[in-house]
């Protein structure tokens, strides 16, 4: 993927549903915004890239941190932003997803959608002439989580390829797991997965990594970190809920292998960074935090940094030009 | 009415809670206005106009798409706004909405009320020192949506005087369509009404209507369509509710003379718009939405323009000067 | 407290958790600074002074009236505002405060934080690297609106020092009044306290206000406004709440003696001023409101100017500079 002629980025004036939109050129490229709008926010907190945009912040169900990680980036790109808490509203009325996107769209240059059900951001998409950002649609995909985990690792270790990483938790139910590991296995990392028996990885994302996959091997460990612990360069830590659980019995059985500590961290490598989307409970114990491997903050810090860059990317058709 | 000597609309400084406020001289000029805001945001995208003028944007009841029309109003003027969600606070702990609204205009520059009672934008209007504008009193006006249903006419059709409307639907509860047909009359708009026997539109809003009007006549048609669709320049489509009927079976007897069809549509006259003044659920086939007569998504956009006008006149003691 | 050389404010990068951190010195720098606040609205509307930064609002229980002045003080200095609501989100899934502290400060300047429960504002401010303003803490503090009470005070009567207040209501729960209870001590206020015998101010409220007083001293009477009402310089007013009460019939003894009236207003002194932390139900008649010594309404909107002042004493490390 060469860079266009004129200035603009691969995504520019298309929505933004699905990693798979995005090759590693078009990554690399997304990152490389990124860098800029961190040393941009650092230096001067805002710019005028976007000024008189208007960001559509459309959630059919909370999430705090995503809906105020795109409003910032907004803001920071001197746009403006619209919440939209749509549970209360039209929804009720009986009004499609799409006529409530292709009503809202006349008020925005750009909608964030987060919705339960898989699939609503491609049919927002389908139906809006302004790009739709997916910000999560159920089961399906939240690609900008998976991007700012790509985005970590690469600032904090200075690159992707050949790293090996080991996916700790409910790798069932957790969709940024499921996004990661598809996006980890193009960079030919090595991937650990450690799980409750019953909490696996599915089958379908498996074979749906190793069809992008550039020369990697999977290792999937069943009840214990001990093994892929000493070998790792990340450790990406998802909640086990108890609630996932048959009983109460089969949760306590396991949970402590799932629980990552100052002890556990002991065992790691020196140079190992600890990810995690958050919110966290108690599957990273506290005294982790102060770890200088501990990186999930920054990592929410670079989420900004990432929608930011899409935004960008997506609205601005100069943006490798403006940004020097 | 002349237009002020120094450029300002005539409701300059005043509260707008209904369209009886205006005459046709001051919504011809509030057009002109909403003309230059459409294309300054084809243009630009937003202005500088309101720099540094806070809205606040306070709603009793839910109603995205108003609330989210006046906000990006206002947005794009360069003005900023405050989202005040009345029904879980204040109001709870017994406070009046005098008293509500002489505190929120401490803050504010302008203030947009939508509330569930009646004359509540009155009151609202009758505490304040700055301007109030009414977006829905509950079985009172919604006057901004009259003057966005009627501006899109003029946009459509090029004028207002003389056109035949076709209001179809729930033509009793249906208070975008009170609002509408007074208007209407003023301009010597034919009217026909067509609705469900129970559903007929009140008496006392003919009445209002009857005494404003301009030479015109009204066509109460029932059940049926057929007749003044082939007559109309403009079908005005609302919702009609199985709630609304006395049974389940009375609703079933009329509900497809309600619905518009591509069939509908083959008998409509070539230039004939559709308007609605959404949410739709299902008495708008989707098939019809790629009609280029099937206007309502545009409406939806041309009420952000006409909202952008009240404010800009409401505000800018020299707007007509300033937009040139 | 010397100015500090720079022009910076004493709190200039602090948090902003109680009064205590404040001494007479740096409340009257503050104070000189929403002078000039008030000043620039009044001519200007907003300024720049915050162009770029990004205030996070994040609110644990509804406050209509808090949130939109910290927000309408953010906009007017030309910063930003994230709202956070957050009932419904990320706490329910069990995170501590301080992570969602720790997360939301990626996207802010500075965070404003409404919570329940007494001590969450020093616990986040600990967590937090950048400044946090508390904006009520349960049974804590509320010190932006001890503050603001202050700051009317001293611009309606043109002096803090030798006063005489008289509180009346409920000033057992009144937390508005437990702070500026303690703040008036410092000024050797004479404080007066009218309430019901079961809602008498806390003996450790007027112990601590004892600690710092300035040679003052206190008058506590009970069920009469009689007496202290003709030596008062202020009247502050809170609400008597029926549910407060053992029984309907011990409420309904003594509820009369805590409504003002215009027949109060006539025994009161001609230049007394009566204040109310708003909202009122009925403990102030509204035939009061029109009386020039009503001034509550006013202390509502010199909140925004002392929000404004706090923001930018708290950011802005030349403030005094730049505001001439």
């Amino acid at each position: 993927m060469e860079r266009p002629k004129n200035g603009a980025h691969v995504l520019h004036g298309q929505s933004f549903v699905s990693v798979t939109q995005l090759d590693t050129d078009g990554i690399a490229s997304l990152f490389a915004i990124a860098d800029k709008m961190k040393a941009m926010v650092k230096r001067d907190g805002s710019c005028d890239l976007l000024k008189g945009r208007i960001l559509a912040n459309i959630f059919y169900e909370p999430s705090t941190r995503t809906m105020c990680s795109f409003a910032a980036a907004m803001l920071r790109l001197g746009g403006q932003v619209i919440p939209v808490n749509e549970s209360s509203s039209s929804a009720q009325k009986g009004e499609t997803l799409s006529d409530t996107i292709r009503c809202l769209e006349c008020y925005a240059d750009v909608l964030v959608l987060r919705h339960p059900i898989k699939g609503s951001a491609a049919e927002a998409a389908a139906a809006a002439s302004k790009p739709v950002i997916n910000a999560g649609d159920g089961t399906g995909e939240h690609p900008t989580q998976a991007l700012l985990d790509l985005y970590t690792m690469q600032s904090e270790l200075g690159r992707l390829e050949g790293l090996t990483i080991t996916c700790l938790g409910d790798l069932k139910n957790g969709r940024t797991v499921h996004s990661l590991v598809q996006l980890c296995a193009r960079y030919g990392m090595r991937v650990h997965l450690v799980s409750p028996a019953s909490l696996r990885l599915p089958a379908d994302v498996l074979r749906a990594a190793a069809k992008g996959a550039n020369g990697w091997s999977l290792y999937e460990e069943h009840q214990s970190l001990d093994g892929p612990l000493r070998q790792s360069d990340v450790l990406y830590v998802t909640r086990v809920q108890k609630e996932r659980f048959a009983s109460a019995d089969e949760y306590d059985a396991v949970k402590d292998a799932f629980i990552v500590s100052a002890e556990t961290m002991q065992q790691a490598p020196a140079n190992m960074i600890v990810l995690h989307p958050l919110p966290r409970v108690n599957e990273i114990a506290v005294e982790v935090d102060d770890d200088p491997r501990a990186v999930y903050f920054r990592q929410m810090e670079n989420g900004m940094y990432v929608r930011m860059a899409l935004l960008a990317a997506l609205l601005d058709g100069d943006v490798f030009a403006r940004l020097g």
